[in-house]
């Protein structure tokens, strides 16, 4: 496959095309990407819906002199393809290959970087006043999805650049839904403009209706004259945008790529900010994703022809185990609701949806929102449960600092994707979730070594009803471990000792637990006798077993899959500090001071060291005493 | 003064009054408001603004039974009067005082703590739909300002609203300004809705016309029924709430009490959300504060009869000096540009806006758009320079993150009030700065030991074109030190040692720096010399120097105006648990795990040790050994 495609290395190359050919090169590139994406994984869907509408924007703009900024980039796969990235396609996600999301050190056409969503218009504002400044002359265009709407930032953005009226086009890629279907005021109302034929023929009638009125004659005139203007001002379709300060183009086919191509030429002479309303479909042209565009939009491996996912094995996902065991406590508490933030199949949250829909949020893609509207069901004594990812949880910083830990409001965070979620890379990766909530008084943080204890921790924060509870869990399969109908809470800011030795202490967390145990082993074949100890909490620490290991054992080891920055080898510190211990030599393990990339999620631990091994090895370093020796071996360089 | 609110205890009371006597009582509020804030200072034309719709809205819902939220909630002083606080009025923002913000602890009629802008729709849908589950009846309400809805936490809200349609009410203060003049597409559109007289004369043409049409006859009636529907969907003004799926009514006199009453009580009967205009003028009734509202939105202690403030003497402040340097290095680097979110004057930002209008952007509340924006400006080539308040700065963290530390671009982000803002209390300090911004990688980030210095920083952030930098500087008066015309920078990442003593080291940053060479003179006098050093980087760490201090002289006290918790005396402990070194004593100085309360700057610093006393006293804990000393002295507190 490729007749087209091979002969495609820049944007450039599409200009001496016909429309029947660039249909073609449509055709393959469906195809490549439905291949790829069957063995790497990855954006499927949303990468099938904008095949015509990529094509189009290279056609008629001139990148990477014209910059395009994708919102939040997991649909660059088109893109990528046609800058001179085919070569590289296969390696997609994977280490060291090319990136799912716009990257600006892959390629000069990837203007800007995206990952979280609703951030494209801001930039893409930034850029069209920098060349504004700078007397420079280029189209920007930000290309954004329906469900990015949802967000507040992209509402600033839509806002400060209908003020400022400079040159600048906003794609509004509407495919009626975010990953799930889209929820909210504002997905009603573009569902109006797209489907209500009555909305599409407004205007002709108004036109109609205002050639035929002049006849009454006489005194409606001036009222009339009056009309026309205000009408012309508020029957347009996309009123709403019009409002804003945009000229509103649309709704147009996404799909029929000479008249996108017609459309985008006459929006790049138009004056001032355009939003151009385009019409896709998700998953458009392979028929699995077609019938099921959710859970086509971020796949694993599939089967290209059946597109069926490739087995999974093992162990329910820590996601699973949250959601069902969320659902059995809701049955026997009514106080408890779920919120999430467009992502209720990702977070497991559409079990509780399903069982109790009364009782469950989607309130789009709005972390902010969601946690503030968690503080006032909370202050009027329901138990809310915010079920986010650790990296979008940071849009909610503030709101967590002064709408739920400043009043102390009894309001659950289940934070998954804490760690390394793999191939999606540094704008997914939960590794700051301890350092952005630890420092914030009156909050308890948590993360289970296993699912079981998974179980625990939502029983525990239920029953913590003085204040604000999170705790961060992985991606992924669970340990295996047998799961508890009725699981027991834990004591809070109690750790658990798994197992004593005197040669020094690992304390660990989370997954990392399980790792912590096998290095203990390791050592202990070479007649090294370490303490494990689950730490179980960042907040409030154990202060106890703490203090109790550094005196008596005086070398520890903290291990954690997060930030070596902030996190809970850091609480351990300040707390050695504050007590005035000094004679314990600490080592703290987690990443380093950069952003983590992509790649397998243990191929991304064992960079840092983060493997049983790794920790057997930190250990023995630190018995050598409290002298760091130099270059010892590769896998010091954790340590730099 | 206070014929008629000497007899008001609760809401109730005002039930039995008439308009004419609520309108006296207004005048008495207005006497009581300015008498108050011309001691104690405070948020004086907001409240003075909202006296009417205060009235109104305690006349006709039934708090704390229907339950008002008060956006960002600096106007709600006449709510508090009218709440059974009439006798603390006079301790408002002073220390153990009432609060110059809703407080749920200090009044059930304070349903939800507010702070920060554009948060209250969210909290009160959340009541709205707590209620609804437990199936109970009362009203809520949210009162916003136009400025809030610049943030697009208040879309988000309004979306998710609109969405569910329960029955909520909010309230849309349009004063016609945050607290500078608004900007936006938005506030254009509230402008036309209040101003353009064709607006409000739309609706009755729409319907004399409908109304003569039909005498047109035959044909075109199938359009015009079809068209009716469509007209009275989209002719009404207020179109975009109705478009999220609001009921708008308005825009009404907000000083009109018997009007704002009658609206009020339809409003209640409305089914699903309303949103209802009212028109305010900010300062109503004081001459000086209407005829200068921006001035008169926060101020000190004035003259309550000619409005002059009392006269501030010292040194200028910390802001004054950043802006004028910041408009003197613009003549010379076209490339400089500002970002401001609707604080040109809080922020020093005013100075740049009037040498170079084009240069200088006020985004409107909306700090997670300003960020991203300066990174489309300085992916564009430009230098930004986002000038944000510590607290506030916390709503654009995932920005910080993903647009600008990911990509590494060269912004600066000037941030004021770092450390404890005095009277405006918990939401407004900014002592978690270090916290959220120093585990980013990428991030340069310091503090400046006096206004001198802060111009240094300035030019070190322009000169550091390789990635971010942050530094933060504190409210009010610099420390009076002479000014520089060409400020040198600093080295990146070197700490200066302002005095040398073998007994112990005092590493301090910003305006600790001064009381730390205090100590050491209170420590001389008896006979313990100390090292001094103004750390200055809090990110990267003068390693060479710390290391060096931790081997050679074993004890280091750190002292920021931060929480204790992952800031800078956070990162020595890291470093030094790093290297691997054991045999020093920190002692980590700051604010303890808990939200700073309200109050003066220096009383504050004071409750938490942060003096040159309570340096010094560290200091001789340190000294006396390893062990912790219990219960030596009321001021051990801080170690607790």
């Amino acid at each position: 496959m490729g007749q087209w495609l091979d002969q495609i290395n820049c944007p450039e190359d599409l200009h001496d095309l016909s429309n029947a050919e660039l249909e073609e090169l449509a055709g393959e590139i469906r195809e490549e990407i439905v291949a790829t994406v069957s063995r790497n994984g990855g954006h499927l869907a949303p990468n099938l819906g904008v095949v015509e509408l990529t094509l189009a924007l290279h056609s008629v703009l001139d990148s990477p002199r014209d910059k395009i900024v994708w919102d939040v980039g997991h649909q660059s796969y088109v893109h990528k393809l046609l800058t001179g990235r085919r070569g590289q396609f296969g390696t997609i996600r994977t280490a060291g290959g090319i990136s799912g999301f716009p990257k600006p050190e892959e390629s000069p056409h990837d203007v800007i970087g995206t990952g979280h969503t609703s951030t494209s218009i801001s930039s893409a504002l930034g850029l069209a006043l920098a060349r504004d400044l700078k007397g420079e002359d280029y189209n920007v265009c930000a290309v954004i999805g329906d469900g990015a709407l949802t967000a507040g930032m992209a509402w600033e953005g839509l806002n400060n650049a209908g003020h400022l009226g400079t040159n600048m086009l906003v794609v509004l890629n509407d495919n009626e839904m975010s990953i799930a279907p889209n929820v909210g005021a504002l997905s009603s109302y573009l569902g109006r403009l797209r489907t209500d034929p009555a909305y599409g023929r407004i205007k002709a009638d108004v036109e109609f209706i205002l050639r035929k009125i002049p006849a009454i004659g006489g005194q409606v005139v001036k009222s009339v004259e009056r009309l026309k203007d205000s009408l012309k001002y508020l029957l347009v379709t996309g009123v709403l945008f019009e409002e804003l300060g945009f000229t509103y183009l649309g709704p147009i086919d996404g799909h029929d790529l000479p008249r996108l191509k017609g459309v985008l030429a006459r929006a790049k002479k138009v004056k001032g900010p355009v939003l151009l309303h385009v019409v896709t479909t998700k998953g458009k042209g392979y028929p699995p994703a077609e019938a099921e565009p959710h859970r086509f939009h971020g796949v694993g491996p599939f089967d290209p022809i059946s597109g069926k996912a490739k087995k999974k094995t093992g162990a329910p996902s820590y996601t699973e185990v949250f959601g069902r065991t969320l659902v059995r406590l809701a049955e026997g508490e009514p106080r408890i609701v779920g919120i999430t933030a467009a992502m209720p199949a990702g977070t497991g949250l559409n079990m509780l949806a399903q069982r109790f829909p009364r009782r469950c949020f989607d309130v789009g893609i709005a972390e902010q929102h969601a946690v503030s509207l968690a503080a006032g069901m909370a202050t009027a004594g329901l138990r809310p449960v915010v079920a986010i990812y650790s990296t979008f949880l940071q849009r909610a910083y503030d709101q967590i600092v002064h709408d739920i830990c400043l009043p102390g409001l009894p309001v659950i965070f289940a934070i998954d994707r804490g760690g390394v979620v793999g191939e999606d890379g540094p704008t997914h990766h939960g590794v700051f979730d301890f350092a952005y909530l630890r420092h914030i008084p009156g909050m308890t943080l948590m993360a289970p070594k296993d699912e079981a204890e998974l179980q625990q921790m939502l029983v525990t924060a239920l029953e913590h009803s003085s204040g604000p509870v999170a705790f961060r869990y992985p991606r992924g399969a669970g340990e295996g471990v047998e799961l508890s109908k009725n699981p027991i809470p834990l004591p809070v800011g109690k750790a658990e000792i798994l197992r004593r030795g005197s040669a020094a202490a690992v304390l660990a967390l989370g997954p990392m637990v399980g790792r912590a145990l096998r290095a203990a082993e390791i050592l202990a074949a070479a007649g090294i006798d370490v303490t494990v100890v689950n730490a179980r909490f960042v907040k409030p620490l154990d202060e106890e077993v703490i203090i109790g290991l550094a005196r008596d054992v005086k070398k520890i080891v903290t291990v954690e899959e997060h930030a070596r920055q902030s996190g809970f080898g850091s609480a351990v510190l300040e707390l050695l500090a504050r007590k005035g211990i000094q004679d314990c030599r600490v080592e703290v393990m987690g990443f380093g001071d950069k952003f983590v990339q992509q790649g397998a999620r243990d191929y991304l631990l064992e960079e840092d060291g983060l493997t049983a091994d790794g920790i057997a090895e930190a250990v023995g370093m630190l018995l050598k005493g409290p002298q760091r020796l130099q270059n010892i071996s590769k896998k010091g360089k954790r340590h730099v």
